[in-house]
């Protein structure tokens, strides 16, 4: 090459690089996604038994890295953390999900602190729920929250996959697993949703937990802190996925399963 | 430039144009943008007064060419159409909108139709909306609708700009400007909401109206159709955009508003 065409070409290749650049950034990235809570499906849904999954959980991953829900016909917990999806199956085991599994219903969000608090020692989940209450005034956002925590105790519990035809979700829960746990390090893994999203999300708080060694896990029924600190991001935009399928569209999503929805999600204790 | 030279610095030219067109594409559209319907706030924040607008129109504009709502300080019906944002005032006065005003609460999508009937002659707008409830059964999603019409007789409202302290909308509207046209040509605009958003969308059928002529519009009360063809876009993803201030926060959305919404927004007939 000769000397007088080495800064033109030089020149045609910073050009290329920060095109390519631009591109990458724009595409990996929506407006506003930051900001962002995305969730499959509404409750009543599931509630009624649909079970079947919509989403892939690589399409999930792809708008949230925090978060938690179920998997298709229902098997297991899941839970996001970090990017990484993560399903509790009701035997206890903790699996990595394959990206192409699909969710029935979840909720997630890329996760950017917006504050953070010392958790009071020695609560249970019912005082931390008061405790978020008085801190975060913020009651008709979304809230994703992330304790990471040392448990003197946790109640665990998860459910196993369905098969057709499904029952409703208030029944299915009754046969579900629990495990009670001592002294685990760990991660409280939080959604609070506003009041008002009633029969779409789950009002109130919804905790699902995962260990520090990604090796036991579950929704969350009860437990009690020695030390913990707690993240909270606080969600703008709302995103609800909704299928187009004559099964979605057939049931109607208005009935009131209030008590249903919180003696499966937000009830506290464990199950008689 | 050297004959030896030339290929490549066509190659490099050639690399710049395809990395920045696909830069512009990918910042261009957000993924699956085309099936999602975006809300600024919830429409119980509306009702209690919360007029105050808080999305610009030029971000709505970037997420939806079609759709409803008002302006900040609720002064007058807000009609995207065509990507074209206007304003019927109280006076009646249509005017194109200044992309930095706010809106408190509208609703758009990028319209792509994804189906299209014939508007029964002579119909009225009570007998549209149980037409198209035997037509469209996708209950359980949201659905765009835009009617080209003939119209007999259409009966239209708006609303001026409110000073505060705001009073709430059911109030508002009983000072509201009504009009009554005969044989004019335009464009139905309307959303149509499941019935379990209460609270937080217009449950069931929200029209707006604009002439062809640009000229006339309004939120529409009444109407009987000549003749018309209707497209509707069902959409799949609904995002609701909130805001964090402490006013958003500050009111109960849970409020039971379903008589107020209705008497504002979809209850047909003229006003005594």
């Amino acid at each position: 090459m000769t000397a007088r065409v080495r800064p033109l070409f030089r020149w045609c290749c910073l050009c290329c690089l920060v095109s390519l650049w631009a591109a990458a950034a724009a595409a990996d990235q929506e407006p506003d996604a930051d900001d962002r809570i995305t969730q499959v499906s509404v409750i009543n849904a599931l509630m009624l038994g649909r079970y079947d999954g919509t989403t892939t959980l690589s399409d999930l991953l792809a708008v949230g890295d925090f978060g938690l829900g179920t998997l298709d016909r229902l098997d297991g917990e899941l839970i996001v953390l970090e990017g990484v999806a993560y399903q509790v199956r009701a035997t206890g085991a903790v699996i990595e999900v394959d990206p192409e599994t699909t969710s029935p219903f979840a909720v997630v969000t890329r996760f950017g602190a917006d504050g953070e608090l010392a958790c009071p020692e020695g609560a249970s989940l019912e005082a931390i729920d008061r405790f978020l209450d008085d801190k975060i005034l913020e009651r008709n956002n979304f809230v994703a929250i992330r304790i990471e925590a040392e448990l003197a105790t946790a109640v665990l519990r998860s459910v196993a996959a369905q098969e057709r035809p499904y029952r409703p979700l208030a029944e299915v829960a009754k046969s579900q697993s629990v495990w009670r746990h001592e002294r685990m390090r760990g991660t409280l893994v939080g959604i609070r949703s506003p009041q008002w999203t009633e029969g779409i999300a789950v009002p109130g708080y919804h905790w699902h937990f995962l260990s520090a060694d990604r090796r036991v896990g579950g929704h969350l029924l009860e437990c009690t802190v020695r030390t913990g600190t707690i993240r909270y991001d606080i969600c703008g935009d709302w995103t609800v996925k909704l299928d187009q399928s004559r099964g979605f569209n057939a049931p109607d999503l208005g009935t009131d399963l209030r008590d249903e929805v919180e003696g499966v999600e937000t009830r506290r204790g464990v199950p008689k």
